[in-house]
C-alpha cells in the first residue's frame, strides 16, 4: 500500500477536471506549484483557463495522466472516472460535494463510482473532501498554502482543519510534508493515509482528526504501527454524546464511545489532544525548540500574583517548577535587588523587566541544571509597556532568548495572553515569531506543549526533534 | 465593621505623604478624579507637585483628613504613622514597600506601625499593597484607571491583578465598583472587605484573588456570608504544592492544602476558578448579558469539523448542545441549502456566512425553546475571510447578535481564535464590543463563562444580571 500512496502523492501528471472559477478557487496555486507542462485543465466550455490550455475531456489530453483532480457537479462524476479508467489513471480526487453526505441519490451516486473505480483500479480520494497538500509535488488544495515543506503530515477528516493548518497566516509557521483531507473515504481512508505516513521518511510528527471509520480495527493497527515510529497526535472529534451526533450529522461517521477510543489510544500509544489548537500548539514547539529533557520548568513573570497563578497552571499542566539550585540563587542575587523579587523559581523578577538585565537573569536560571525549560511571559501593565518594551527592547530580548536555547539545549517559549492590549500582545507575537520562537497565549498553553514535548522525547530520543536539522 | 469601612473607601478628604513622581506615579489619575480641593499633598522637598501646593507635614494641613495614602521610604512611615494618630486619620494605605516582605528589619517596622495605628485608632491598608480604587470616591492606584464604575468588586491580595482588572486596555470592558489590593495585611486583610464588599449596595458581583490568610476562618465566615447574597468568584492562588511554594515568597502566604481549599469553597458556596482569564471571562458576559436560563447552547461556525470539535468543548464545559425542535429545523431548510451544512444544532452553515443570511438563521436558532444561549464562532478561511468579512458586513453582524439577546433575553457570546489571523481576530474583537457583546478566544473558554453564568442565575435569579439596568 505505501508504495502505491507513493504515486499518488508524488504524480508524474495531473488534471484537473472541470477548471472553473466556482468550483476549485484553488487552481491558482497549484498553477505556481512545480507541476508546470506536466498539469493539464479539462472544461469542455472553455478554449484555456488562467492562461493555460482546457482540454474537453480527459481523453483528449495527448499524454500519460496519474493523478485527476474533479470539481465537476456530481451527477458528471461518473462520466469523469469512465474516462478515468480509460485513460489508465492511478488515482482520482473527487473534490465535488452531493454524494452520501446529502442523501439516497448521491449515496447512489458514490456505490456507482466505487465500482466503476474499482473495475479499473483507479484510486479515490474523497468524494466531499480537498485532497492532498504535498508541496513537493506541486499539489495544494488552497489559496496561499506555503511552497516550502516541513517535517509535520497531518491526516484530517475535516476539510476545515485542513485547510487552517497551513493557512498562510499565524499557522503557517508550522510546515507541513503532506496534508490529507479525504472527506466521504469512500476508497482510501484514514488508516491508509496512517500507514502511509507512517513510513514517509519525510514526516517526523504525524497528525490524525479523526471523527470516526468504518474500519476501526484497521485505523488502531495503523496508528499504533505509526508510533512505534514516530510521534503521533490524535485529535478525536465527537468525543462527548452530543458531539458524536455531531459528527454524525458532519461525515455520517459513528463516533463511538469516549471510552472506547480512549483505550484504544492508549493502547495504540498515541498522544491524544482536545483541541485542534493543542494540537498546533505542539507542533510550533516541536519545531522550534529543541526537546525538554525533564518537566521542570523556569516560570518567569513581571508580577508575583502572576507567577504563583501561572506556577498552578504549569503544574496542572504536567510540569513541575521546582526551586534553583544555591549557585544560580547567588547569582540572581549579585543582580537583582532583593525588594520586590523572588529569585527562587518562578521567578517574579520587575526591576529585571524594567532595568533591561532580563536576559542576564534569564540566562542564570536556565543554565541551572534543576531547569529544564523556560516559560517567559512577557505582560505589564500600561505604563510600562509603553515607557520599556519599545520594539528595539523586544528584539533583543527575543534574539537572546534564542541564543540561550540554542547554547543550552533547552527549550524557551513565550506566553503573551492577549487580554490587556492586543496590539501589544501582537507585537511580542510577531517579534518573537521572527527571532524563531514559539508564542502562546497562556502560561497554561505553553506548559501543555512544553509537557507533550516532553512526553515525545522520553519516547522517541532527540532525534526526533527537527531543530537544526531541517 | 462596613460602616468603618465606608468612611475608608468614600473619604470625605485625602492626603498623599510622599508625593513624588518615583513614588506615586498614580497621582496624576486621582488628581484628575473628583476630589479636588479635599484632595492634599506633603512633601517637604516641594513647594508644590503637579501644579498643586505641597505641605511640609500632615500635621500643616489646615482641614481634617481622611484617609492617608503613605509613598515615602519604608523608615519614615513610622513617623507619618504618628502624624495621622495626631492629625485624628481614619485610615492610612501604606504603598511603601521594605516591610516583613524584604526580611527581619522590615518586620520590626512593620510591628511598629501597626502598634501606633491602634494606639490612635488609625486602620492600615498595606504595606507593601496597591491600596484602594473607587471611582465614586475619586480613588486612583495606576494611570489610566477608569472613572466609570461598574458593579463588579475585587479583593485582590496581588497589585498586579489588581491593576490588571481596570487596566485600560481591552479588560477595561469590565468596571468595578471598588477593588482593593491590600499586601502584607499587617491590620485590614480579605476578610475585612470581604464582609465589607458583600454588604456595599454597588457591588452585584464580587472577586476574590487570595493566596493565604493568617484569619483561615473568619475569610470562610465571610465568603460564606458574601455568597449568600451574591456570586462570589475566587481564584485560589498556590494550590499545588510548587504553586504554594511561591505563594510563599510572593506574600509569605501559608497557601494551605489544595483539597481544605476546595472543601472550604464548596461550603461557603463560592464559585471557584482556575485563572485570572476565567474570572475576566465571566465579568464580561455577566456585564454585557442577560442570564442563560439554562445550559443548553447553539454553537454555530463556518465549519463541520469545527463545530464538532467545539461540541466537545462546549460539553467538556459544562454545556449542553441539544438537537433543535422540528419547525425550526423546518424554518431554517426554508432559507439554506442541504448540501454543505448541518441544521440540526451545532449549525455548521458555511453558505449563510457567505450568503449573508447568517443573522436569519441565527434568530431562528435563538428563538428556538431548546436553546438557551449562543456561541458564534467568527472564523474563516483567509479567502473568504477577505473577501466576505468587510467592516460592514461584521458591524451588520453584530448589531443583529445584540438586537436577538436583548429581544430573547439569552446570552449571544462570540468565539473568535486569533490563531488564523491576529489582525482578523482583533478586527472582529473591536466590532463585537463596539456593539457591546463579550468576545472570546475560544469557544472553550466562552462555554466555561456561561456555564459560570448559569450557575449564577440558578442561585441569584435573574435579577442580579446588570443588563439594561445600570
Amino acid at each position: 500500500m505505501p508504495a502505491e500512496l507513493e504515486e499518488i502523492f508524488y504524480p508524474k501528471s495531473v488534471a484537473v477536471v472541470g477548471a472553473s472559477a466556482e468550483t476549485l478557487g484553488y487552481i491558482s496555486t497549484i498553477l505556481e506549484g512545480k507541476l508546470g507542462d506536466r498539469l493539464f485543465l479539462v472544461n469542455p466550455k472553455y478554449q484555456e483557463f488562467m492562461g493555460k490550455k482546457c482540454y474537453p475531456s480527459l481523453l483528449d489530453i495527448p499524454h500519460p495522466v496519474d493523478y485527476v483532480i474533479v470539481g465537476t457537479p456530481a451527477r458528471v462524476v461518473p462520466e469523469v472516472i469512465r474516462d478515468c479508467v480509460k485513460k489508465g489513471v492511478k488515482a482520482v480526487h473527487i473534490y465535488s460535494s452531493g454524494f452520501s453526505e446529502a442523501g439516497e441519490e448521491g449515496a447512489r451516486l458514490e456505490r456507482e463510482i466505487l465500482e466503476l473505480a474499482r473495475g479499473g483500479r483507479v484510486r479515490i480520494i474523497g468524494p466531499n473532501g480537498m485532497g492532498i497538500y504535498c508541496p513537493e509535488a506541486g499539489l495544494f488544495f488552497a489559496n496561499g498554502q506555503p511552497h516550502e515543506s516541513g517535517p509535520v503530515g497531518f491526516v484530517s477528516q475535516s476539510g476545515t482543519f485542513a485547510i487552517y493548518s497551513t493557512a498562510a497566516g499565524e499557522l503557517a509557521e508550522a510546515r507541513f510534508s503532506k496534508v490529507v483531507s479525504y472527506g466521504n473515504a469512500v476508497d482510501l481512508d484514514a488508516p491508509d493515509f496512517v500507514r502511509y505516513l507512517a513510513e514517509d521518511q519525510k514526516t517526523r510528527l504525524l497528525l490524525v482528526y479523526v471523527e470516526g471509520t468504518r474500519r476501526g480495527r484497521e485505523l488502531f493497527e495503523a496508528l499504533r504501527e505509526a508510533a512505534s515510529r514516530k510521534p503521533v497526535l490524535v485529535l478525536k472529534g465527537g468525543m462527548t454524546p452530543d458531539g458524536a451526533r455531531a459528527a454524525s450529522s458532519h461525515t455520517g461517521s459513528l463516533a463511538g464511545s469516549q471510552q472506547i477510543w480512549e483505550a484504544m489510544f492508549r493502547q495504540a500509544g498515541v498522544i491524544p489532544v482536545r483541541s485542534f489548537e493543542e494540537m498546533m500548539d505542539v507542533v510550533r514547539a516541536f519545531l522550534l525548540c529543541p526537546p525538554p529533557r525533564g518537566k521542570r520548568v523556569s516560570m518567569a513573570s513581571v508580577s508575583g500574583g502572576v507567577s504563583v497563578v501561572e506556577t498552578d497552571a504549569c503544574v496542572e499542566m504536567g510540569l513541575q517548577v521546582p526551586t534553583f539550585g544555591e549557585e544560580t540563587i547567588r547569582r540572581l542575587k549579585e543582580i537583582l535587588p532583593a525588594a520586590g523579587t523572588s529569585l527562587k523559581n518562578p521567578l517574579d523578577v520587575w526591576p529585571a523587566f524594567v532595568s533591561g538585565i532580563l536576559p542576564e537573569v534569564l540566562r542564570i536560571a536556565l543554565s541551572d541544571d534543576n531547569v529544564d525549560c523556560m516559560i517567559l511571559e512577557v505582560q505589564m501593565g500600561a505604563y510600562y509597556r509603553e515607557l520599556v518594551m519599545t520594539d528595539e527592547y523586544l528584539r533583543g530580548l527575543a534574539e537572546k532568548c534564542r541564543e540561550m536555547q540554542l547554547e543550552f539545549r533547552k527549550p524557551v517559549v513565550i506566553s503573551n495572553p492577549p487580554e490587556l492590549d492586543w496590539e501589544f500582545a501582537h507585537r511580542v507575537r510577531r517579534i518573537f515569531k521572527e527571532y524563531g520562537l514559539p508564542v502562546y497565549e497562556s502560561v497554561r498553553r505553553a506548559a501543555k506543549a512544553l509537557h507533550h514535548l516532553h512526553r515525545i522525547f522520553l519516547k522517541y530520543g532527540e532525534e526526533i526533534f527537527p531543530l537544526g536539522r531541517f
